[in-house]
């Protein structure tokens, strides 16, 4: 079931919004990324460089988009108002029109551009950081969200556990990769992020999949994501070709040991940072074997990286409801790396990890090959 | 051959900004897009919410990341300093440090958010939107640019050509672009946007592909870009399933028309809008097929949507290299659309389309299934 099939779910968000903007003084909120306007629309629009908005006023508010989006804007479940401008606009007096007599206006300011934050402050809006009022809602799912997103870590399992079953010395990186986006998309995934590095490439986190085959001793470190009904799901397992190295063994099991601390400490109001200092304190403890490269994790929902961001510098508390991304790793330059993800859902006893694949290091076998 | 390989083009391309900022009495330049970084500097990241920008100076410049892509941003080849935050940072001050004694600078506009510029402005910087003047470096594109956009055009017309060879009765419009998908990401794009759709679902230009069997009797419009080497091709070619309607055949000989005289149109000098007129008046000079939903396309090259955009409220004028897409459509509400698109060099004297995929409606068997 997809945010769209869901009625009155939408309106009920822009009802809780509207009490939020009373609290904090605002004559409106505008939101112009993908997430907050499916969040508070139902609407889902492929954005590219033409705006889109759902404006929520104290009393109504409305859906503004491009002429090409009108149909599927009609059929989305809301009673926001529609408004539709012409492809001879940008789109800024469409939405100038729906904002007609506010003045405090509250924006999403990681996601609306100076050129149109400047549009609006030259027609007299005061605009106001409220990023953090949309995530207020966003951040506790409801029992359909924590659904949906229990649904895409069940894919990503499947695609994880299908490549690990397949995968053989020989394969290449990128096509390895290709596979598993694949394999997703058929079952309907809208969106997918398969990330899956060999031997030393998995010592970066961020490395692009090319052209490395896969050779006995290789450590895989496969973190997949995927998007199955508006929702993210976002695991990473990890293996090695033949038998593990004493250095996968060793970081494997600091790196379980980083992850249960830093599940146990996902607790509605705990600090963000705790969740990390917990990951933190476990990987740091061992140097030998590589290095701490980023934070335990993140939140997730309609955006596969939401807010709060469970790193050092947050000063967020953890809302019950928000489901994390807990996904410690350790990374050493010319040997590989080794990071478990689970996502789990904040409890206020107890965290719920809502992916049930075993965390287990795989062993590739060495002999065979899919060429 | 990928930007990165391409040692002095990402300094030369720095040099020729840094004259542009002299003109226009810019102390520096602040590019924080995936292309501007890219073109600046020839570093590809991952950027997330995570800041990455490039600075230029009128002596120097830096390219700032988080430690996480330091390794990367060292091997980019770049004669840029390397400024590296730490995860404790938002980055904002590492860029402030950069622009240490600079008072205006310009933005890339349309992507820099308004919680960053309102940060550079609370640190008593004067933002000027700058897109245009990127974007002045960006749009003649270099023999090698050139190059590089063919091979992803090749690279698509393969993927096309495959997908209706294959194309049958009962295929799923979900998994048919899964395939196309699948065929592009293993011969190496880094990204990729199949839009195939089946049926009515063709009337709307931007509908998602889903559970849309494939009918005997159906429009088949298959729009694909792919991203490689850093850079995207983009193509649209339609077909039918048994012998084109009276409609199909009829729509896609005016769709045909629209599509040469827009390309003869895309001169060096000529206006972007002149060459959305002249597909715009094809169009709706038969208004019984069918609507004019969008404009006649828009620059490519590093992104897949760049500007001028060629729609009737554009007051760009056209510079010779520019690299289009051209690719007017007709869709009829219920029936399906019909939408042909290739990618254009704009000439002094005379347009070159890059592409060399036949513009032919397919036909499809009605015979056979792929079950």
């Amino acid at each position: 079931m997809t945010p769209a099939e869901g009625g009155p779910t939408a309106d009920a968000r822009a009802a809780g919004l509207r009490k939020l903007l009373l609290d904090e003084g605002l004559d409106a909120l505008i939101a112009t990324s993908e997430a907050g306007i499916a969040y508070l629309s139902g609407f889902h629009g492929l954005q590219l460089e033409r705006l889109f908005a759902v404006v929520v006023r104290p009393e109504g508010g409305a859906l503004v988009v491009p002429r090409l989006d009108e149909e599927s804007a009609r059929a989305a479940p809301t009673e926001l108002e529609r408004v539709v401008y012409d492809p001879t606009s940008d789109g800024l007096p469409a939405l100038l029109g729906v904002l007609d007599g506010a003045r405090r206006v509250g924006v999403e300011e990681a996601h609306l551009s100076f050129a149109r934050a400047r549009g609006l402050m030259d027609a007299g809006l005061e605009l106001v950081a409220a990023g953090e009022l949309t995530m207020r809602l966003r951040a506790p799912k409801d029992a359909e969200e924590v659904e949906l997103i229990t649904s895409a870590c069940r894919l990503v399992e499947e695609a994880l556990e299908e490549m690990f079953g397949r995968l053989r010395p020989g394969d290449v990186e990128r096509v390895v990769n290709a596979e598993v986006e694949h394999h997703l998309r058929r079952a309907g995934a809208t969106e997918v992020h398969p990330l899956i590095l060999f031997g030393p490439n998995a010592a970066r986190p961020h490395a692009e999949p090319g052209d490395r085959v896969l050779h006995p001793g290789d450590v895989v470190c496969a973190d997949v994501s995927a998007r199955l009904g508006g929702y993210w799901g976002d695991l990473t397992r990890c293996g090695t070709v033949g038998p593990a190295s004493d250095w996968s063994r060793d970081a494997w099991g600091v790196v379980r040991d980083a992850q249960a601390a830093a599940i146990a400490a996902a607790l509605a109001g705990a600090e963000a940072r705790a969740v990390d200092a917990a990951q933190r304190r476990v990987i740091e403890a061992v140097p030998r074997l590589g290095s701490c490269l980023h934070g335990a994790g993140h939140a997730i929902g309609l955006e596969v990286h939401e807010p709060p961001f469970l790193v050092p510098a947050s000063d967020a508390r953890l809302a019950e409801g928000t489901v994390l991304t807990i996904e410690p790793g350790i990374y050493r330059e010319g040997v590989g790396g080794i990071r478990l993800e689970d996502d789990v859902l904040v409890g206020e006893r107890e965290p719920r990890v809502l992916s049930r694949l075993p965390l287990e290091l795989r062993e590739v076998p060495v002999e065979g090959t899919n060429a």
